[in-house]
């Protein structure tokens, strides 16, 4: 089952469900409302009729637009790790990012005018299914609803600035999710091995899989439990393969007017336009 | 004019005006509710009536339980930069916490099993009372509702186990913040110039000034907002003072069943007791 969130006509989202080349409006106004509404959210929503639209009209909101915790990995592909020039960790490194970053799956990512260096990462994105603490790891995957697409892109100049990655990675509209939950049943265990990668003006810029994740998905779920109960919607974003801008010599950045393809093979793609913030 | 969240007897929570020995129900789930419900919600707080239940009788939740962003500052006073060995920061650093790490004014504080290494560090926090986004400095207290009292207890070796301080500072029902709003109004701008500190079983840990902050409240916020946009309820965590224990020799971390008291002139205090996590 492939669940989004959509933007209504009254200036309100919707949870949906895909159904060939239709969308069906749930009763939720979003996917983590669906989820928070009771253990048995996937049967309701792949029995739910409802109101349909066209897909190819909808305007994707993120798949979550206010998740609880956005919860992300850096350093957790080998091939990033050696382009980064770091240690390969011995635990996850984590970091957060507002809310108020995420775009939709179509939506332009903006570019700050207080920087030139706006950089992509391609992501694998867990959404978490349930209230979830202390839960070891081989019990985890059962935490997870399902998978979405995410870019991380990031303001790498502001990331350095310095020692935490927060004030780079949580720009104003800067981070593609979705454009669905791909529900977990219908892809491997943890989402391991699909390709990854992504594209600016159809020029591939990272190719990767999956299954090169160091941290897979059922340890980072059983780490950060131990450290905070994940909620319903709850985003975390896997970390991103090697092929960033920063990582090639020289180094190569976004410009305005340029599009991003980002696309994790049975899970879908995003594709956004980069503009430009005015100067304040 | 002092506000808190408190809970009721329906296991809710309700916004409240101190008025006295009384606190007056605010028709508002909690204070970021009141703040975001329009720009004219001091003088509806101020002049609103209703039940009235005894102040040493309440229960008080986090200021604002469900903040949509919490921002923390690291490195922000010379003795604290001093204590953990670094060079003056040219920028503020910044990072996240996650809502489930907040506590009440008089809640536990929870000491992972996990750890040994837990710390404190005693800070100012505004709390932003409009949706804010590229406010130059001068103009930037305007958008502060007020001010409470914050403890960044830090799991310190877990914020160490990688570049990335988040694991360490986000742990569940770590952070007090409360009891009280204070709003801006009854203080000094960007609440300087204020004795803050904390002790643990009655002993001094931190005594320090708001006036050695190195970035201000203005200039944070004015930073902030240039990265995206605040909203009414955000949260953000000034930095601490020296005094920390992983700043001692030897190094000095809080047990279980200790008191941590938490206090800013003119704004009020937090005291937490200590409770250790059992194993899982």
């Amino acid at each position: 089952m492939k669940l989004s969130t959509i933007r209504t006509a009254d200036n309100a989202t919707s949870a949906v469900r895909h159904e060939g080349d239709e969308l069906v409006l749930l009763p939720h106004v979003d996917v983590a409302a669906l989820l928070a509404s009771g253990e048995d959210w996937a049967r309701r929503a792949a029995r739910a009729d409802g109101r349909r639209i066209v897909a190819a009209e909808a305007s994707y909101a993120p798949v979550v637009p206010h998740p609880n915790k956005i919860v992300c990995l850096g350093l957790n592909y080998a091939t990033h790790i050696k382009e980064m020039g770091r240690p390969t960790p011995t635990h996850p490194t984590l970091f957060a990012k507002y809310d108020g970053a995420l775009v939709g799956a179509h939506d332009d990512i903006h570019m700050p005018a207080v920087s030139d260096d706006l950089d992509w990462e391609a992501e694998l994105c867990a959404v978490i299914g349930r209230a979830t603490r202390h839960v070891g790891e081989s019990e985890a995957l059962a935490a997870v609803a399902g998978y979405t697409v995410l870019n991380d892109v990031t303001v790498r100049d502001w990331q350095h600035r310095t020692r935490e990655f927060l004030s780079g990675k949580t720009f104003e509209a800067t981070t593609p999710v979705g454009p669905a939950l791909v529900t977990s049943d219908e892809l491997p265990p943890g989402a391991a091995g699909l390709d990854i990668g992504c594209s600016v003006d159809g020029h591939a810029m990272q190719t990767s899989n999956t299954a090169d994740l160091l941290f897979d998905v059922a340890h980072i779920v059983s780490y950060v439990s131990t450290i905070i109960t994940l909620r319903p919607g709850d985003l975390i974003a896997t970390g991103t393969p090697g092929g960033v801008g920063a990582g090639r010599d020289p180094k190569v950045f976004l410009r305005p007017g340029q599009r991003l393809v980002t696309r994790i093979e049975g899970i879908g793609e995003t594709s956004n336009r980069v503009v430009r913030d005015a100067p304040v």
